[in-house]
Order: structure tokens, then C-alpha cells, then sequence
């Protein structure tokens, strides 16, 4: 017997950027490992310029946390570079993460400049595991977001993920399956990550079937009588109107019908899906089969179904493969890890990085993520930053400012304040209770509601409030003040 | 000690779109496994409109077919569907995949329509490996042929690969590494990647060291007295040219030359290129550093850079990370799977799928893919694809012809023909000796230097010639008459 196992603990322990190491060792042998450090895990922009992101990734990056560990034989590796002092390499020898970590739930709409994760660790613990948070959050994060997008376009209809052959390797074809089920899909076609996540699976036929067999309607006969509860025919290898409807209609009346089921769904997987599914949807209901759906794919995303559905494509399954798990309209999630703050002496001091481009400069100290929500109508109201120790009581006004234009201001009241950030990781232990990916969805789901619409919209989306507390704009301020 | 082991064998056995299961059933029940088919993998267009794609990922494909097999897990999960037959099931949970395949080597320049992988196996084992050979020859041969695009406009100052935190996925980040350097890259900055791969691994330090200090200098300082050997700055933390680079030379004046070493180099990741590195050169150099290196790095990729030396920036290394390891301007390699032939009665039945768009029209049959290379010049004349028991003969004259416009016909002396395929497995064994990632990059540098300066033109580039035997010609044109 094989246990299946996906990756090993350690497998990923040595995927991080070279400079980490040249930065841990540096500090361990400058500082030992005890001084704690503050760093942010942060977005600058929204991909495909929408109006908010989804956070996901991060149960996988605390699996890899629980699993760091380095082998002898990476010891080993490390060594013979001649760069890495032995005490530090006796340290990695025996080294497990002894921080903590903070972290949005994922599923939570999110916005630039957020602290989505903090971690507070070490410096060399903190170093040491930046390259892997990023690749987790950002990858998981761009396609929960991008999947969102994809099935509000089909407003209603149901968005199938089908893109495990084009995902950047395979892993990211079971990542990017599990993000985009978190962001609405209603199913994948990728079994493995059906099987590991427990995400609804969909079966759609491909052309090789039909190809195998002497004719179009023979390999319809013979799968509709394989799988007459389960009959879903790709109509398109050869003709869709001219062949393949009329042959998987004559195959549904002759094999599925009389065992006493019902055809499930036909798919079209090329020409010109507005005018075939309106042409093959009157087909259907003709034959009686009004209740077989209509699955459409090929190179679908956000603006194609959006387009193909003004000119009333009758398509009731939209399957989205490369444009989805790629997210090939923007496929980049631009987080990243910046150190906020440093303990010295049982003090936080706040750490800040100027930048030519102001809107490159960090945002100072160990803070807290907070969203105010409307008490009568549930709806969002804005973000505040705080610092750790600030609370917001919502049993009073809050004045919420504009952190670039403070003059515009504004009173809120009737609200409750909820605090974003869970503790994932404390002193090295994991204290997180992982839902299952569907609790996930439905949790998104949910609090994309808590969204205005004009927050969702795809072309010029209203920009949601991230404010900052009184006491962290000025904090800012004065660091950036005291740095020029 | 932990064994470092990346992946367990059987990791991805379970990653397969839904449908492969469903024929693979069908056709078991049908047929038993014992039918041989042939199907290819070949794309339909290379991204960017190059002029040319590099192939790449077939060690790693071969990897997972060396593990491929089912646990009972695994077994009992499908069971739980009640879609799969008993029989079928018993035969997964021994299954071993036990077919031939060819593929075109590694670091290969290959052009749209050509069979770059073949394989012949039943039908069952055939669909069973689909969705893995796609999603591993897609990625790696996009980011291969990406590297190569950023690595010509790099024109010979150096390409370092710095993506990870941005790739989608850890293993992705760990592939692309490897398809960046097949493709040119000079180095990468993920070490998992460098061990396992054995491809160089470049430092770049990141702001976090310098905002740990109360001062750049002092940060600088601290790294050059630990680095002295290998001193790399990164200079942007807080003003480039006021303080990012006079610091620099300070602790290099103090830390480095005191020493007896050279400093490495100094890094900008932000700001205007251009300007800053022309600047910071003439700083570097009346301080005497000479020999210090620029690299350059900020969301950087082939038309940026082009751009930065069009300008006469002094970058001498450009670390590309987001840009290259997401194939960013088009990040999706179409690489598709498509049956091509059928055995029945120890006789190859060619197989064709037509479709409304002609240029989806697949090429029948079991092919052999050819290039003719010029004699004299070394330079690759045009790629030939032909049935599989046709030979090419070089020692005499053959006539190639378009085959969309067959009037367009050339003789061709003086070549020689190199078959591309080369097996891979026979019967289920690996055949295959893959070679060092380093050969692979060598032999990549080689081929590309047999291709025409016009077909790497970034601009529409020439259309490299495919073309078909005027067996294989007829053949297809005589199965799309039959079927039409």
C-alpha cells in the first residue's frame, strides 16, 4: 500500500531567496537569535484594478510552518558554500519557527496597504520564512480573487474551474483549484483537489472519446450507456449544429431516457458560444430535453462571459480554464514582507522604508486591522489601522480621516468594530483552527455581501476606506519627518 | 535526520481532470485496456508572438510517470462515487503506466503545430497522464521561452532569476527557476532550486537588514565586515544618490578593501533605472570601484529592459522576478493533448479532430518530427513532420512545401536532417538519460544559435517553416474530405 502524501514536511524548508540566509546568518552572528521583530505581509494594488482582493493561502503556509525543518544533508549544502558561520548552521541544524504569526481568515476581502499577516519572531525566524508566505498568500490570494470576478460576471450562472493543464506546474493547479473554489466556483474538474480539500467535482467529456470510436454517434451511444445518470457529451468535435447535437439528442432518447434517467448537460468548446448555445438551447427544448444544461468553455473569463451574456448566451455552466488559474489578465499578486517594528529592551520601536515613490513608503509599528460595519444595514464602512494597543470602542462616535487628505473627514456611529487579525501561530505553535474549504466560501460569500456594490464593480470600482488611527498617521508622519 | 525528499513519489497520481477517469472507465469497459493509441502534445501558438518556444518540463513529467500509481485511499475515494466499475478500480489500484513515449529534448526551440511529445499506450494509460504532461511541458516551456526573450534584450549583461515570492505557488517557484535558467537566466536566487537543480545561486541583500540598523551606514557597515568577501548593498532603502550609495562606498572604503577584497556590487530596486544607474556608475567609478557591479532589478522584463539600455542605463546584472516567473505578458503556454492514431489489428489507424476554426484542425497519425540543417552555415532550414516510417534522406535533394499554400515549393540541398524525437519510455521503463540542467541551458544556447536572427526578432518575428511530408499531407487531406 502507498500512503498517499502530498509533499513532504520538509520539502519546501529550503525554497526561499538566497538573500534570506545571508540576512539570518548576518543577524545571528550580529545579535544571536533573541531580538523580536515586527514584519507586515502587505498588498500596494488591486489585480485587474478591482475594488477589493480576497485573502487566501493561508492554511498551506502554516503547514509548511509546522513542517521547517532543514536535513543534514542541507546543512550540508549550506556549508560547503563557505558563507554561513557553523554556530549558525548548528542553529538551522536544530531549528523549528518560535514566533508568532497573525493573519486575516482567509476569504476575507482585503485592501492595499493592509497588514494581512504579521509576523513577530526573531529576525532570523522571520527571515527565514518570507519567500514561502508570500508564494502561498499571493498565489492562492490572485486566484480567489480572479475567481470571484469570473463568477460575479456570470451573475447567477455557474462558473466550473477546468484549469489544471494550463496552472503554472502542478501544485499550483491544486492551489489554484482550492483559491478559486474559496472565490465562488462551484466545482473543479481537478480530482486531486477535490479529493484533498473535499471541493465538488464535475466531469466534462473531452474530444479524445469521441475521436476514438468509427463515428460521433457511436461514441455518444456508448457513453450515454456507460454513464446514462451521469450523460454529459461534448457536441463540438466535428460540427456542433450540423452533428453534435442532433447525434448526443438521438443518443440521450436511445440510452438515457430508456434507463430511466436524464440527459445532464452537453458542452461547447469552440465557434461562437452566443450564437451556438441559443441555436443548440432551442434544439434541446425541441427534443424535449429542457432540463439538459448547456456547459460552455474555451478561453472564458470575466469580460468574455459578461459579453456572451448581453448577447444572451444561453450557456447555463460556464467552464474556465488558462484565463482563471493563470489569472492571465493580471497574473501577478504583488504582496510583500516589511519590517514594521523591532523589541529592544521590552520596547516595540517602530521601523519605516522611505521610498522615492511615496506610495512605497511602509507603514510603521506592530498594528491591528480593524472593520467597521454598519449595525442596521451590515454593510462595510471602512478599515482603521490601529497600533496593537489601541481599541475601537464602537459604543461611540468614531472620526474616521483620509489618511492623504486628513481635512476630509467624517463621523461614524451606529457600527460595530471587528477585529481582522487571528493568531495563527503563538510562541511556534500553530493555535489556528482551519476551517473546511467550503466554511471558507461560504464565509466569503457572506462578507463580500458586507460590500457596497460600487466596491464590486469592475470598471473604475469605488475605493474602500483604509483609514489610520489618529495615533498611527501621526507616528508616521514623524518618522518620515525625522528620515528626510 | 530528515530526508530531504521533494515530493512523494505518488504526490500527483491523484491530479487529473475528472473527465480522464470517466473515459479511461469507458474505454476499460469497453475495450479492456489493451487498445494502443497515439496522441501528441503540440501547441498552437507561441506566447508573446515569438518568433519560437523552448520546451522544457519533461524530466520532471517523467519523474511523476516513474511514481504514478494509485493508493487505496486513493482507490476507496473513487469507489465512494459510484461512477467506476469494480474491475476498473482493481485495475488502477496496480496500475503502472506500461506505454512508449518521445519527446523533443529539453532546450529545444519548437514551433506551433509540432508533436513535441508522443505517446503510444492504451487508451486508458494515455488519458491517465494528460492533465501532468500539459501542466508540467506548459509552465516550464513558457518561462524557459520567456527567460530567453528577457535574456536577448538583456544582450549579454546578465539575467538573475529572483521571482519566488511571486510565483504562482512554491513549486511553481521552484520549476520556474529551472525553466529560467534552461532558458539563459545566469543564476537564481532560490536556493531550493540551486540545490536541487545545480544552478548557480546569486545574493541580493533586501531593505529589511538595512531598516534593522539605526542607520544605513551602520547596516552596511555590519554586512561588509561579515561579507567582505561577497558584498552586495542594496541602496534604496531610504535615498539612492544622497545617501544609498555614498554609504556604500563608505563601508566598502572601510570594511571590504581593508580586507584585501573587492566590493561585489550594489542594488537598485526602485526609482528610474536609467537615470539612477548612469549616476550611481560615475559615483562607483570615481571612488574607484571600477569593478563594483550595478544590478538592477524593479518589476523588470524584456521591453523594460530593452527600454533602460536604449537609454544607455549602466545596469551590468538585471534580477527579473514577478515579470519572467508568471510569463507576465502572456502567461499561459497552450499546449494541448490530442488523440492522433489508433491500433486495431496491428494496423495504425490515423485519427483527426476537424473544427469550425480550421487552424484546430489536428494533424493524423504517427509522426516523426524532422530539422533539416544548412551544411555550410550550421543554420536550421525548416522542420519537417512525416509519417512515422518515413525517412529524410540528406544525402540527396527533397522538396519542401507550405503546406497552406502548397504552391510555394523550395528544393533544398546540402542539409542534414536530425530527427527531434528521441524516446523517453519504452513499455513503461524510463529509456531516458536526462542531462545536467547546466547541459540543458548549453544545448538550448546552441539551438537557438541554428535559428535565423529574423525568427528571434521580438517584432514579428519570421515565421519559421513547418512543413509536412506530402504523405502526411495527403493524409490529412484526404480524412478532413471524408469527414466534411
Amino acid at each position: 500500500m502507498i500512503t498517499p502524501k502530498l509533499l513532504d514536511k520538509h520539502s519546501f524548508s529550503m525554497l526561499m531567496d538566497f538573500c534570506e540566509l545571508f540576512m539570518a546568518n548576518g543577524y545571528f552572528d550580529n545579535a544571536g537569535a533573541g531580538e523580536q521583530v515586527y514584519f507586515d505581509m502587505f498588498f500596494r494594488k488591486i489585480p485587474d484594478n478591482g475594488g477589493f482582493a480576497i485573502m487566501a493561502g493561508t492554511e498551506q503556509f502554516a503547514e509548511y510552518i509546522e513542517g521547517l525543518g532543514f536535513s543534514s544533508g542541507d546543512i550540508e549544502y549550506l556549508a560547503g558554500m563557505g558563507n554561513f558561520s557553523p554556530e549558525f548552521l548548528r542553529y538551522l541544524e536544530n531549528f523549528r519557527f518560535s514566533g508568532d504569526i497573525w493573519a486575516v481568515p482567509e476569504g476575507t476581502p482585503v485592501f492595499p496597504g493592509e497588514p494581512i499577516v504579521t509576523v513577530r519572531a526573531t529576525a532570523v525566524d522571520a527571515q527565514l520564512i518570507e519567500t514561502m508566505l508570500l508564494s502561498y498568500v499571493n498565489y492562492q490570494s490572485l486566484v480567489a480573487t480572479k475567481a470571484n470576478r469570473v463568477v460575479r460576471a456570470a451573475s447567477g450562472h455557474e462558473v466550473l474551474e477546468i484549469g489544471s493543464r494550463r496552472a503554472h506546474g502542478p501544485q499550483s493547479a491544486l492551489l489554484g483549484a482550492r483559491a478559486a473554489y474559496i472565490g465562488g466556483c462551484e466545482a473543479t474538474a481537478c480530482v486531486l483537489a477535490a479529493q484533498k480539500y473535499d471541493i465538488p467535482l464535475m466531469e466534462t467529456m473531452s474530444h479524445a472519446w469521441v475521436q476514438l470510436f468509427d463515428s460521433e454517434l457511436e461514441a455518444f451511444r456508448a457513453y450515454a450507456r456507460k454513464y446514462p445518470d451521469n450523460c454529459s457529451l461534448i457536441v463540438d468535435t466535428y460540427n456542433v449544429l450540423g452533428s453534435g447535437i442532433p447525434n448526443a439528442i438521438q443518443a440521450f432518447r436511445e440510452e438515457v431516457v430508456p434507463r430511466g434517467y436524464r440527459p445532464k448537460s452537453i458542452r461547447i468548446d469552440s465557434g461562437d458560444i452566443a450564437y451556438i448555445t441559443k441555436k443548440g438551447r432551442k434544439m434541446l427544448d425541441q427534443a424535449g430535453f429542457l432540463d439538459c444544461r448547456i456547459i460552455a468553455s474555451n478561453s472564458l473569463d470575466e469580460y468574455v462571459i459578461r459579453d456572451m451574456l448581453m448577447q444572451g448566451a444561453k450557456a447555463d455552466i460556464f467552464g474556465v480554464g488558462e484565463r482563471l488559474i493563470t489569472a492571465a489578465s493580471d497574473p501577478v499578486f504583488p504582496g510583500v514582507y516589511k519590517l514594521c517594528a523591532v523589541e529592544r529592551g521590552g520596547r516595540i520601536i517602530p521601523k519605516i522604508k522611505l521610498s522615492e515613490n511615496t506610495s512605497k513608503i511602509t507603514l510603521p509599528g506592530f498594528k491591528c486591522l480593524w472593520r467597521l460595519f454598519d449595525r442596521d444595514t451590515g454593510k462595510a464602512i471602512a478599515d482603521v489601522i490601529t497600533l496593537f494597543d489601541e481599541i475601537i470602542d464602537d459604543s461611540r462616535e468614531y472620526e474616521l480621516f483620509d489618511p492623504e487628505h486628513t481635512w476630509k473627514r467624517k463621523k461614524v456611529g451606529n457600527f460595530v468594530a471587528r477585529r481582522l487579525h487571528k493568531q495563527i501561530f503563538k510562541a511556534g505553535e500553530c493555535v489556528a483552527e482551519f476551517p473546511q474549504t467550503s466554511e471558507v466560501r461560504e464565509y466569503c460569500r457572506a462578507q463580500i455581501d458586507t460590500l457596497w456594490e460600487e466596491v464590486l464593480r469592475f470598471e473604475n470600482p469605488h475605493k474602500y476606506y483604509v483609514d489610520y488611527s489618529q495615533r498611527l498617521w501621526d507616528l508616521r508622519h514623524d518618522m518620515i519627518r525625522e528620515h528626510s
